[in-house]
């Protein structure tokens, strides 16, 4: 029914403007928050009227766009908009966006029938927003669309447009501005999408749609409609017109025949304010005599290209790299979270400092599964440098490590660290552990040397949170299982032998004062409890044992007299990643227990039970046998004359410090064998021995293991504990 | 007994001389010969007499050394020695130096007594070498004695040494030479170490020290004796003279008084030969009254300090750092082989050519595995970039491989093996495998492409001998698969899900030909049989499944619809490093056995009967639980029906190449199904289901696995089975 004659308005569309920060955003959010949730999310963006001239009419969204209690930037105009973001590339391109625009469509339409966009105009303003974040390639898909109502025919121009200094004097424009501000002022806002107009020679006022009964009482044939607006261009007015006409024509069209539309444009050129390229023109409005249903809508942006489609940024290259590589690398852990493990507590996994004792084949395999866990904090010690056989084996090592005599392992491997993932905090110390049996007072400087090696020791302990013990010897161990166990830090302790290995967690002493007691809970069974029922069920964390507790000899030097095969780690190549990995994995698994170093030992008996955490069993010990593909997982008790992690060890490193180590350090095996009274138990042994057949001596040995045990399982359980402990390695 | 007035003899002892290219020998037959043998060992060196003046008398042991057989080096005389190389640091410290000067004295000592040495005067010039090889750090220890026995009391000196000028006319001196160059013609040597001189005015005779009696048949009071001097100082005669007068005394001194000595020095100086530097000096021996038991003996050398004690030769840094990394590789393998496994074939491993189709977690695990058992020829596939999320999982990519997009991931895998070890033989080839699901023929171009990378496939499968299938997808397994399969070779196949995986060895089909029977011996058990008693046990390779026996549709496109969660392998960080170490040392248990892939399956009942190989069971799937740190066995048989590797199948494919291939390209999963069989099995079961409890269904379910099982054991792995094959990845 329009007129043939006139021409028609057009209105130049949204472009939408995505800023990088806003995808950043969404990554975070996608990954911490949404995760498989594909609701629709509430977002916000904005637009201005005070572009140069020559851009485009943009609807941008940023960093804030997700949190809708952001302030909307100065002089800007708030818009609303849904986001719907889909799981897949294929949900992203099947998603329906007829229903979804038809939707959005009908919520404008209700708020214009309802009246609640006269209170509230910003509900004119709604967009959508459809993407597909593809984080492995930071690649992200979208599809915008800014819903505009259709008039039931065309809309034809009375007066074509004209920039305002053409319609108002410069005393009028300055009024114009006046009013404006002072309404904007008055309600609290920079910007007001719409508002209503009133003018004569002398005067402009403005007011809100919401009044537009008191604004308008005078009988008129043309009102004057204010629009801010977007758009740079001339001739047209921008998309934020469009709704607001059929708000005009639905409400209002009954009180007059044509509307003066002023699409506002507001810009600051050369430090003065100027308002005069606004543009004014007239308009007659149909009869909205149709239905109460819904008008159509149209609003899905066109792709680049200028066709139907969605639009894809890559932003695998503008994202810095550091940065990229850390949501990278946090990207694969969380994943684990949506869908798998929605329990697992990856904070407790990623902020633990780990200290790495040994660089070699074990502690390169141990670092690369940490960092695999996200785990950031890595620190390594390690006296020796890389040889040529080296990095076959040891995966943080290169030919060129091996050149000039060798780097020294330790820094080496944190340098590496740090070119695998920047995020990442690694250290290495170039130091030797002072051992039992390699006597450090051969003079003053190596005394004093060795001082200074366990103070540092002590400190590099006392600031981690996990020890793992990856040396090539059984002596190198002892120290740090001694200042570990008094300082209640957990211990992971890996040892190779040539198709055999030993991983396991050493039990954690309780805490030294009692108040502490909530570390360690509901498991204080009297040790006499134990020796009832079933040995080997139900060990609290406590009660563990170490990995000195299965020995009834303390340890020595044992290099010295060894074979070049014995000296190096000859086992299966394959055997150090998986030992390696297992130490990250029960690591990981203890930590996710509630009750972490104390939790009750899972046996291979659990296998078929609950298990206690949500990445399954939490074991004493797992002893791999390659030959046979096998693990088992035996738990066994501390032991009370324990070389390293009993009492009376404890006590006495705990008395006397450096003097009672450098006791240990410079003494043959009887030292400490006399203080933990091994070396009772030895003659006691041998005493019995002599009355005794010889496998009855394997099960005396036995009871050092777990006292009174005549259990065949834990027999074999020693004999193959003896069987691995005589070689290992790195 | 000595005249106190007159100067006694001293004698200039031998510098040891050992060549780079000694140790570099050494090294190789400790590794692959001696091993832990500390055994005596025969060695061979030699000394020269016409060295300038200034240089030391050097006794040289080069590369040749350990070859008895190996010709002296012109005008050179050869000394033999004995070797005594330790296994420890510790040997090497402790041996019994004065037992083993005793023991090598009293064998010159008998030579002499015998007579032996007057026909091999050879036997007087022996040395010992102890030695200590430390091949970690190229490190050799080594002490070196040439045993002299020392007579009853000093030599006095009659006449001073003064230069054979002196004491003969050029023509005496020309004479000499002629003489003896006739003497070493006629015995056929270039140099002769102790040789008799008469002389007058006008002639000089030499002869064989065999020949005493008859040349010196005149009665005389003095005797000429002459050595092969290498010491080139004026006043003192070399060690070499030492043996020789205590055998003139203990044989000949009845017959003459003094002996004089002739020094023969033999130097090319400006293009002319002279020996007139020789010297010449008389002495009185003393009677050898002395018993019949060995004399008293010398010869530890001095260390380069002056003292008694061993030297060290640090070659690590004047080796060639690439042949240095090249044996320290093989060192730590080959020190398997010693003591643990000495039946292991390191050569089998070491070169196979390995496959790797996927060069993600899984292809660098694997890789990093296959470097430590020493295998020279990896080739990766992959058409995947590094991306900022891989590093910390694929141990051979870096941050910096990331940048710009990201490298090709099998070009930069192969780059860093070499990078690792510079003896490696890496290739990558950045290519897409054509997939079932994943049409081809949108355009020629494409269909040109996917024939390309199916002829690049084919060819690599040919040119390798182990295939590993390392992909994230199920489909992508398939050609190779298909290829492998009908090619005959071996393949590896490892997938993971959250925290299980399966790692299996496909069965290997037997060889086309019939005549080519004895690489498939023995098993040709009719497949009736198998349904008989124990159906898991004893199945050949031949009968072995592949990873689509157990699946009952064919693949497809399993990517277009996966969330994040799925499209990259969400798993525990450990597992992949689990399952890659343990894919390459099932792949080195298949090469072990005798009948390699055609080896009967081993299977988790296995475990405590004798395994068939040196380093254990050689099973069929080693399927995974992390959360129970557990590992099962299980065994199936090929599917008749299989997508993959039934016969069907491979028929079509042998027979119409790339044509059936496209087809399969192209087409939704029913070609390959009907090809199969499969849908009418689908059919089938649908009917029976219809008549049957779900329960029942279950078990149809598992006829496909294992025809006629009503096995408990095999619905359970079956359903293992199905929940790992869902969730597989790289």
């Amino acid at each position: 029914m329009g007129d043939p004659g006139l021409p028609k308005l057009q209105f130049a569309p949204f472009s939408s403007a995505l800023d990088v920060g806003f995808w950043h955003e969404l990554t975070q959010k996608k990954l911490n928050e949404y995760r498989l949730d594909e609701a629709p999310k509430d977002i916000k963006g904005y637009y201005y009227n005070g572009d140069s001239a020559g851009l485009p009419a943009r609807l941008t969204l940023e960093f804030s766009a997700f949190d809708m209690s952001t302030p909307t930037p100065a002089r800007c105009c708030p818009a609303v908009g849904t986001l719907y973001n889909t799981n897949t590339l294929e949900a992203f391109k099947t998603a329906d966006k007829k229903l979804l625009l038809e939707q959005a469509a009908n919520e404008i339409w209700e708020s214009i029938k309802s009246g609640s966009a006269l209170e509230n105009p910003v509900l004119l303003n709604k967009f959508l927003l459809l993407t597909f974040a593809d984080l492995k390639k930071y690649h992200f898909y979208y599809w915008f669309c800014y819903p505009a109502l259709c008039l039931p025919e065309s809309i034809p121009l009375i007066q074509r447009p004209v920039g305002l200094d053409q319609r108002f004097s410069p005393k009028q424009i300055q009024a114009l501005e006046r009013a404006y501000d002072d309404l904007c002022q008055t309600e609290g806002v920079t910007a007001l999408p719409y508002f209503l107009i009133k003018y004569d020679d002398n005067m402009v006022l403005v007011s809100l749609l919401k009044h537009y009964n008191d604004f308008f009482q005078d009988q008129r044939t043309k009102i004057t409609v204010g629009v801010y607006d977007p758009c740079n261009l001339a001739q047209y007015p921008g998309w934020p017109l469009r709704n607001f006409l059929v708000l005009t024509a639905h409400r209002w069209r009954g009180s007059f025949q044509s509307v003066e539309v002023l699409c506002f444009r507001d810009r600051t050129v050369q430090g003065a304010r100027g308002t005069a390229h606004s543009i004014v023109f007239e308009v007659r409005l149909p009869e909205m005599a149709f239905s109460p249903d819904c008008p159509k809508a149209v609003g899905w942006e066109k792709n680049q290209k200028g066709g139907m489609g969605p639009r894809m940024v890559n932003l695998s290259e503008c994202m810095d790299p550091k940065r990229l590589a850390e949501s990278s690398v946090d990207l694969n852990l969380k994943l684990m979270c949506w869908r798998l493990v929605p329990t697992l507590d990856l904070d407790k996994v990623v902020s633990v400092k780990c200290l790495l004792l040994g660089a070699g084949t074990l502690g390169c395999n141990v670092a690369r599964t940490l960092m695999g866990w996200g785990v950031r904090h890595v620190t390594f010690v390690d006296n020796a440098k890389i040889s040529y056989s080296n990095p076959v084996r040891q995966p943080l090592y290169e030919f060129e490590d091996c050149l000039g005599g060798g780097k020294p392992k330790a820094l080496a491997a944190a340098d590496r660290l740090q070119k695998i993932f920047p995020g990442v905090n690694a250290r290495g110390f170039n130091m030797s552990i002072p051992m039992p049996g390699h006597p450090v007072n051969f003079s003053s400087v190596t005394l004093e040397q060795a001082h200074r090696d366990v103070e540092q020791l002590e400190q590099l302990i006392e600031s981690h949170d996990v020890i793992f013990l990856l040396m090539d010897t059984r002596e190198s161990r002892w120290l740090p299982a001694v200042i570990a166990a008094s300082k209640r830090k957990l211990v992971i302790n890996a040892a190779l032998g040539f198709d055999t290995f030993v991983v396991m967690r050493h039990g954690l002493k309780k805490p030294k004062q009692q108040g502490a007691g909530d570390l360690c809970p509901s498991h204080s069974v009297a040790s006499a409890d134990l020796l009832g029922s079933s040995l080997f069920a139900n060990i609290p964390g406590y009660k563990l044992g170490c990995y000195f507790c299965n020995d009834v000899v303390a340890p020595g030097d044992s290099t010295r007299d060894r074979t070049l095969d014995q000296q190096c780690t000859v086992s299966r190549p394959g055997l150090a990643m998986i030992a390696g990995a297992l130490a990250v994995e029960l690591m990981v698994s203890v930590l996710q227990h509630p009750e972490g170093g104390y939790a009750i030992a899972s046996s291979s008996d659990d296998r078929m039970n609950e298990p206690p955490t949500s990445l399954g069993l939490v074991p004493h010990q797992i002893r791999g046998f390659l030959s046979r593909f096998d693990n088992v997982l035996p738990v066994s008790l501390a032991f009370d004359k324990c070389t390293a992690c009993s009492s009376k060890v404890l006590d006495q490193y705990e008395r006397e410090g450096f003097n009672f180590l450098a006791k240990v350090f410079n003494s043959s095996h009887s030292f400490l064998e006399d203080l933990t009274g091994l070396t009772l138990l030895h003659q006691e042994t041998q005493a019995a021995e002599k009355v005794m057949d010889p496998q009855k001596s394997v099960s005396l040995s036995v009871q050092c293991l777990a006292p009174g045990s005549q259990d065949p399982l834990s027999r074999v359980l020693y004999e193959l504990s003896m069987e691995l402990d005589i070689r290992s390695g790195t």
